[in-house]
């Protein structure tokens, strides 16, 4: 097969026998002991050094998505834990495996909604924003689709993570128009619904990564590196006090009761 | 079935329509904005809030195990991400699933032989820690097992990682009996096979998870939540200048070369 | 949190104490001994016995998903074995992981614009077909998308498994209405496109499964339990002529040479 | 890095442009419509092809591990699938990743202490069966360990499917010297015991691969690779009539009561 090969390459991380470089810093000069673990998070997926403020609300949107309860991942991951314990990085992958369209999508979708309607964020004065979130609402409305990133299932009135965050982007210069314009989506969405629709975590996050120029799908990567550390945190609790084998005699019994003889 | 059911029970997190708490403390108040992603994900996984001194040394051991390079996890994630681009969360799965006692090993083995021959690490005096280590490198070499956490295969004289994740654990208290330990035990190594074998990154952080005292089962956890956030960066750079199918081409072809007729 | 219970069923398989059924079928007398796995495996996802016909297609398209070389999921699957040798199944589970868009899309596309073209396979005379298989090119054409199924980048000029299925389903009685719409297709494809783009095996199995009635979402399913067997097979054969390390230091050693210092 | 390059060689499966060729078969003209998936995953596994006997026991020894009912692995995929509905090849790798020591623990363990016991299985007279069985059954009571393939805690008297699986090994020739050594093994174990300890489905399983001249290690692959298809049956039931929305809010409700605010 006369193929001709293209070169392989990476910029991310480099080493020799006296030295381990990461993105272009050394990892035991320059990074151990100077860096959190979100500083450098921030580092290996950008390339570029967080700023204060940079890193104070990137810190805050991944730690948002570390835990949320007993969730299918969590659950899923403990399972698999209890098949095999020896194996510990298979129940995590396994927790991770779900992190898919359902549970990751409205943060994803928020995201795009937003860098989509708003290419530019240099250019938009207050009515522009005003009619962009106009335009949404109507367009999500006639092709009768949901709304990303705003209202909630149980955190009702509000979402208590969404005003933090923007407290938070807005205590460190970062609420700008994308903040801006889902906030103007969501005050057109209850004008146009007539009912409470508040921007919820995952509207939230999804605005504050437009505001560092994250791409969308970006998104994803951002809860799956979080929801490992958070399931870690589940698999430790299982090992130490487990109920996944409860789970599993309780989900068997009764799902096969109607087929036994009696 | 007359099966007494168990209660089904985590203490990790809970909320309500308008509280989200983790470990005891409400997200929104006290921690977003509070802590970084080190100090959370210590606080996810010990229930306890981590002391500046904690702080500082754990984010340093996390950060120490995000990269490693093109890894054959970074390889499989890569290769995944390549067949699946549409399920991101898959291909971070698949590069974690590796991590089992080839590349996590000496790492668990060190925190293993360290906590294990050491239980009672305020009953320390220098003369004790020197028998130890004497007793270990007698025991490995008699059943003729590698000692974990020593020398390293690339880098040399020195892992350079090492002697830095020591200093800051010098700095902040943290370089106590378990971290004398083990350069006691390379020491009567380096004496005993006549050539140099100094403490490893592995070896560095088996001993301070040691200090902090963790039981040696989590370090594998660790690994797993620290090449996450690693993984992620891998398949960024994937979806920008990818390398995938390239590595799966060349590997096809010189594989099966003997095989095809000519 | 007041939440009406829905029940949890499954009708897949039960047991009690002395009996063992899966579908309706007792597992020891009426399964083991009396069918082969493929047979078995069209039992347990579609609940009915396949007939001797329906069991002769069914087996070989099946086969022809279970091994395609040194594939990237293959790669994934030894490279993830060679870091946990000690949990072979998150070696399977790697592989299978990126049995996604790019190498199931094109099976999973070809069953759906069949089904989707030709919903009820009763009303079809030959007409109907030629007339569908214009609409269908045209449509694809128009908005520039690839037809699936058709032509192959290495097997030219025709992917010997798309006529061999096709014979095996015509000696069956399978060679119905879907079968006849993609060869009429890939005619109609090749005098618009004036090239040859005869149908490939990802076609003939996307039309074969159109004639079964299996709904298009299942087609990834075949391709995913059909390749679980063929990653075992690289796995044992990794355990026991290992490449997965030379594939890590080639890739290792040639994507960072550009950053080392010389 | 001045490294010898190592050859990356497979024997499994190789192509041209008018090819295919798996373990030395020409794929459409001596396999499909020639061969069962479960003959076909013996050639891919070992090479060889099946004799009409071997085909037979490994057909109904794979059949034996596809469907266990509602278990973790089960539940594990339908979770995953619950939130990742667009890759369900990530679902099944979930519910693969848990079959490690806890589920088929005992078939490996039963097929090792077989082979161990019986390296060479010409040498066999009944006398030697009989005391190999006395010295297993007292290392085992001495050392405090379970006997692996014994007794079932559901099963009772006797799990149905080892008996059969027996009588279909006998009926074609491969009830030899392992199957009969774990028939001598669970006699001895009854008699020293005091209480029934009949062969179970996994101590069958064990000592027909001994008696196909499997290493101990492949059964943990024949297990993967049989699940894989029960799992993609679960999948298909879920996305028809889901249970693991439930599953999830009952488990996440229960867990948290007693944290919760009343």
């Amino acid at each position: 097969m006369n193929r001709n090969a293209n070169p392989i390459r990476s910029d991310i991380a480099w080493s020799t026998t006296d030295r381990i470089t990461v993105r272009g810093r050394d990892l035991p000069g320059q990074i151990l002991g100077h860096m959190n673990l979100g500083d450098f998070a921030f580092l290996q997926l950008t390339g570029r050094e967080a700023t204060p403020q940079q890193s104070a609300v990137f810190n805050a949107i991944i730690i948002t998505l570390v835990e949320h309860g007993l969730t299918p991942s969590a659950i899923a991951a403990r399972l698999t834990y209890s098949g095999a314990p020896e194996a510990m990085q298979a129940a995590v992958a396994a927790g991770i495996s779900g992190l898919g369209s359902v549970f990751v999508g409205s943060m994803e979708d928020a995201a795009r909604m937003l860098s989509e309607a708003l290419p530019d964020p240099t250019d938009c004065f207050e009515a522009k924003l005003t009619e962009i979130a106009r335009d949404q609402v109507a367009a999500y409305r006639q092709s009768n689709r949901i709304l990303p990133g705003l209202g909630h299932p149980i955190h009702k009135p509000v979402d208590p993570r969404a005003p933090r965050l923007f407290e938070i982007a807005a205590e460190n210069g970062m609420a700008g128009p994308y903040v801006r314009l889902i906030q103007a989506i969501a005050a057109e969405a209850e004008r146009v619904h007539g009912r409470s629709l508040p921007v919820n975590a995952t509207g939230a996050i999804g605005a504050i990564c437009c505001e560092f120029g994250f791409p969308w799908r970006i998104v994803r990567g951002f809860c799956v590196m979080a929801r490992a550390i958070g399931l870690v945190g589940h698999i430790l609790e299982e090992s130490e006090r487990p109920i996944a084998r409860e789970i599993w005699l309780r989900v068997d019994d009764e799902a096969t009761a109607h087929l036994r003889p009696t």
